[in-house]
């Protein structure tokens, strides 16, 4: 199960999308739930693929997660995902779930699939019905099939991202080429400790559906799970993971020689969708990772890292491109781990600038420099054990402020 | 011990200092850490006072810290407090150890006090030595008594706070008016969970110390740990409570009759300065309040109060005055505590917007005009029990990211 992974057997396509597996399609249109933006989008299977979910751990679950949840603990399947922006539905009580349902069944009655076959996800603002007139015109526009769908799927999931985020990569299983697409939504209310936002991750290869929850519960810890935008975990986050076993591989599971390849293939894919939603963060200028190293265990290495990354204050800094380490040591500090300050080292990118727990004289000129890049890696070296984790994050900005005080304005 | 107190035996002073008991004298002077603002200040207690301490769970503890702790674990007395801003003696090695306990001598020589009555507090940037020969400066310029003293010590201590911050409050114990003053300076790296900030607080009474540090530590729980501004949580944070037994009372313990009425003197004290200091936040324009009624538990009381309260989508729609109460809802269901959604009420203000977890038809453009006020009540209703907590902090505005992102520039 620990064989090291040779990196290079997974290859990222140059144009990957959630349609880059073989078997799948997807769409989007406008159905008049946002004024001119695409505003609902499908994934269709060309056959029942085995799924895997995680969810919000927020105790207001939106109507639409119940409905998923259900579909896909009723027989491991779903061929069918849809999906409307601009509406949660959540809080929105009975009705919000009779309308959730009545998704569904729409959605199964036009693309001819089971109606337990089919996932409905939704994101936007919460505490208000959803326009059933405008999301029936929606589920009446889908289609089997459709040219650059996946573009128009990607737009049509969208809030206040300001780019469509999708990747694809390929790795080879008994000899055969598979496929591992992904796309995903952000921007606000992004927190770790979740199942965060809405990503859909398909693929062509034969993965057993257990094998399939297992690999997507054990990479989304380590991806979705350690991005931040805001500190808010909201209603409606989803990680929905389907496989159509186009290809002829031997099922996967984790007793499969090849399933660290494959968990590789599915991190990369995870983890640059993450990546994506944290630099498309609400106002960002800059993705920051946050690397914890030497961690006594791996909770524990996450949770130093996810300190640091929600900091406001580290935040701020790296907007104001600050070299002001100070404030990533406070917040190491108070992760609630049993940090050693004595033995901490501090590195902005190449610059180390605490070491021993104590200030090292550095050039505040370069690395101010350094952390104008548009990417930033903070390095905290704890010198405990030998357990890394990595956290994603962005800036916080004068534009978060602006985006949030009149997001319904 | 639970006996109910009448408020009305709390009386609150119009002009109240920490110098406002008898038996306490204060000043500030500008030694040279800062440009021209005054930046070394302290409190003198005309003899040795009963001393209570609650300190910052940051890993990271300021080398002061140290020095002030084992002040007060040595014998339980304080009978002069100094503290420079500027620059806060953290991360700062041996070298910090050696230049707190320097400063704690010097001080103890110029007041002609024992050394280990003095406690030692600093506040500034992290991860600079302390510029020893304004520090000297500054203890040289120290004496037994000073017109109008407590401003001055009120203004030295501040950092990014606009405002002073201080108050009293007189009540009747043993038939004699004892008096509690205090103080207190914010304004960022303000978080809960910890001794918060820098504050302190005098009073005239006869307390035991035992009693003192009970006294501090239950208030600061429901007071000083109640506020946020940032979540950041400083290496520095301290409150000190010094009691000089100038009135005739008997000894003040959980025992005595009138014990309630001076706890709640003491929290009336505790609270009004963690309120200015939230309100004083940084950027911040208005005082926001989150009340959590008929939680199943006090922690649980507090922690949803405290989600609710550090929520940056909560604080940026109370700045912009949206009434968006599905980020309130959102974050009481990310508060890890276990909340039925189906019977939580919400009201902004007077207003109720959520009733069975569902929404509630409100006067938008009234619930706007009242989040245009400088002070915001939140109600959350949890329905489960009956144990409430409040939390106080504030909105998060274009202000508080233009401070952080140039502090030290």
């Amino acid at each position: 199960m620990m064989t090291t992974t040779d990196e290079q057997t997974v290859t990222i396509l140059d144009q990957g999308h959630v349609t880059s597996p073989k078997g799948f399609k997807a769409g989007g249109v406008h159905c008049g739930l946002r004024k001119t933006k695409l505003d609902f989008g499908w994934i269709h299977s060309d056959k029942p693929a085995n799924a895997a979910g995680v969810y919000t751990l927020n105790s207001f679950k939106a109507a639409p997660l119940h409905v998923t949840k259900a579909a896909i603990d009723s027989n491991g399947k779903i061929q069918t995902i849809i999906t409307n922006s601009a509406v949660a539905n959540s809080c929105t009580g009975p009705e919000g779930e009779e309308n959730a349902k009545l998704m569904q069944q729409l959605a199964a009655e036009k693309m001819h699939v089971n109606v337990q076959d089919v996932a409905v996800l939704s994101t936007g603002v919460i505490g208000v019905q959803l326009p059933m007139n405008e999301i029936k015109q929606g589920i009446q526009s889908m289609t089997h099939d459709e040219n650059y769908g996946a573009e128009r799927f990607e737009q049509a999931i969208l809030t206040t991202d300001t780019v469509t985020k999708h990747t694809a990569v390929t790795c080879i299983i008994d000899g055969h080429k598979i496929t591992i697409g992904g796309a995903a939504k952000g921007s606000g209310m992004i927190h770790p400790n979740m199942a965060t936002m809405l990503a859909y991750m398909t693929t062509d290869a034969n993965v057993g559906q257990k094998a399939l929850q297992h690999v997507l519960s054990d990479v989304t810890n380590d991806t979705y799970n350690m991005i931040t935008v805001d500190g808010d975990s909201s209603t409606n986050d989803t990680v929905l993971f389907l496989a159509n076993g186009e290809q002829p591989n031997q099922e996967l599971t984790p007793e499969h020689p090849e399933w660290p390849v494959f968990k590789e293939a599915v991190k990369t894919v995870a983890e640059t969708l993450a990546k994506k939603i944290a630099q498309d963060g609400e106002g960002a200028t800059k993705l920051v990772a946050v690397h914890v190293q030497n961690a006594s265990s791996k909770p524990s290495a996450r949770k130093v890292a996810k300190a640091v990354i929600s900091s406001n204050l580290v935040k701020t800094a790296v907007y104001g491109a600050d070299p002001n380490w100070g404030r990533i040591v406070c917040a190491v500090g108070y992760s609630e781990e049993p940090v050693d300050p004595n033995i901490v080292e501090v590195k902005l990118g190449p610059t180390t600038v605490v070491s021993d727990g104590l200030p090292v004289a550095f050039d505040e000129s370069k690395s101010k420099e350094y952390l104008s890049n548009e990417q930033i890696d903070i390095y905290v070296n704890l010198n405990q054990g030998n357990e890394n984790a990595c956290a994603w994050g962005c800036d916080l900005t004068y534009q978060y402020v602006k985006i949030n005080a009149s997001y319904r304005t």
